[in-house]
């Protein structure tokens, strides 16, 4: 096998790693008292999805020199459980009917189920955190409030045509990136790493991160059915992606108006006059652009560390964020 | 000054205490990048409230020989948060629409903000236990885990006339008496505490919390101004707290079918006739002699411990449950 095939491999595995690692715990707390709580939140927890913020929690884990991936393994599937509550939560405020294609916690179980279960996952993710020192358990607790922060500031700025690509950043960094960038830097942590090894590994998850949300609100306008998700959800909602808030920046004039009204009235017959009025202001062009440059940013901080087979599979993973087959 | 009303005073002086060290924490993250998340979360965390949690941490590691309050308190205030999270989260599902004497928060600032303020009150809360060994941490976590299942298995039974007492013992030991149980026990592991006073304040706090359960369900029956919430919420949301369970258990034939239909058909015209159904099958009567075995049996595990102030204070805060002035 090359060298592509060889990393290509090594990635599948560590997800089932991670995949037996979450299905062993749904099992054994489906034998305890934990087992009606559990019962509602395996639907979404083992429902799919891509695993990659446990997976980059291994990996980072690797490439500062860990050895024994079940140090780290309970950290990583924290990771996931802390996510997959984060989710449970937004689909009940957000409405969705669906999520990893399976039906939203709230849609089948109500409103009051939805809520424990999220908050079942959340409790779960901070035990099995308990066991790393202070220092990690703090991590933790700080990146998830950062979530509920980026969360509320994107909230108010639903609907709002002058937030800035400043106010994008912050609610990003918040809700998506900076749960990549401690999850990477923790598993630095744990796996002993040097301080400039921590730093890289923060601020890999930090651009890598960023990179993954701008993907996923350019899918959101141009459309891609293996988000799970229909096409135009963050406009239906009035969610102020970076393209919108490019768009409104450089448009002037009828543009400009055009754009502002359609974005407060938008609806599904509108899509040709969206894209068209994006592509005047080489909206698209331009986040293609900064995901490119976060990537790179990405992988200059991996350029610290040794070359090998844990380096390439990051640097991958790295580049298929930009055509998400991760 | 006697013993009784220093005992008292040394209360007050510990819930000041609480209270001073949760408005530390909220003004310090005023002052960060969680301020929009603690904005939303003080307005009921600082709404009052009883802080029986905290103090009872205090108190407990204080009895279990610990002379350096700075040590629980972090832990103590985590009760508190953890608490007030629940409470959050309960009310945007129970659609309550004051909590502590104030608007709740999805009533005020819609279901978004007030599920996002309760994930952060929950992190932080976590965030806070960090500090303390894995596991006080993995106490923490099985706990909060508890309430979620007790709450599930107390909305199965929401109109369920067949619920039985081992039913309610369930809900109760999960979402309240687990609570203070564990709170007890982790403030005295951080004490230091020796084998045997950790299992006594283990089971002084779950007797106690048991009791402070059932005198909440009869002041919901009986009527309680101090309460902070109208008379009969349970009854109207159809909760089967245990004076109701006792009364359909005992009552046969006609005063069954009466109690059943005014059950499932209540109204605020009828409290004369569940007043008096509850009379004829000497309910009240019941719950408050299990009340007062649980309270009995709480100052029992007391009994191990040195006497002094700290003892007579949790004797006499026990002793308060019956009348609820805590």
């Amino acid at each position: 096998m090359d060298e592509a095939i060889l990393a290509d491999s090594l990635l599948v595995e560590r997800r089932l790693a991670v995949e037996d690692a979450i299905e062993d715990l749904v099992a054994s707390t489906m034998d305890g008292t934990d087992a009606p709580a559990m019962e509602l939140a395996k639907e979404i927890l083992l429902a799919g999805g891509k695993r990659i913020r446990p997976v980059l929690a291994l990996l980072a884990y690797e490439i500062c020199g860990g050895s024994d991936i079940s140090e780290v393994m309970d950290f990583a599937v924290a990771t996931e459980l802390i996510h997959t509550a984060t989710l449970i939560h937004d689909d009940v405020y957000d409405g969705a009917k669906l999520r990893r294609g399976v039906q939203t916690l709230h849609e089948k179980h109500g409103l009051d189920r939805a809520i424990i279960g999220g908050d079942f996952l959340f409790v779960l993710g901070f035990g099995l955190g308990g066991r790393y020192n202070e220092q990690v358990v703090r991590i933790m607790a700080d990146t998830s409030a950062s979530i509920a922060n980026g969360e509320l500031k994107q909230l108010q700025h639903v609907g709002d045509l002058s937030t800035t690509p400043e106010d994008y950043y912050q609610i990003v960094r918040g809700k998506t990136a900076g749960p990549f960038s401690s999850g990477c830097e923790c598993a630095a942590r744990i796996a002993g790493a040097a301080a400039d090894e921590i730093i890289a590994m923060r601020d890999f998850g930090m651009e890598l991160g960023i990179a993954f949300q701008l993907v996923d609100d350019l899918l959101d306008l141009t459309g891609d059915e293996r988000m799970g998700k229909p096409r135009g959800t963050d406009v239906h909602e009035g969610k102020m992606t970076l393209p919108l808030i490019h768009s409104l920046t450089l448009l002037h004039g009828d543009g400009r108006r055009q754009l502002a009204e359609l974005l407060s009235n938008f609806s599904d017959n509108r899509w040709d006059e969206l894209e068209s009025l994006l592509t005047e202001s080489n909206s698209f062009e331009y986040c293609r652009l900064l995901i490119k440059n976060h990537l790179e940013r990405a992988l200059e901080n991996l350029s610290i560390f040794q070359e090998g087979e844990i380096r390439r599979v990051l640097e991958n993973l790295t580049q298929q964020v930009m055509t998400r087959h991760v």
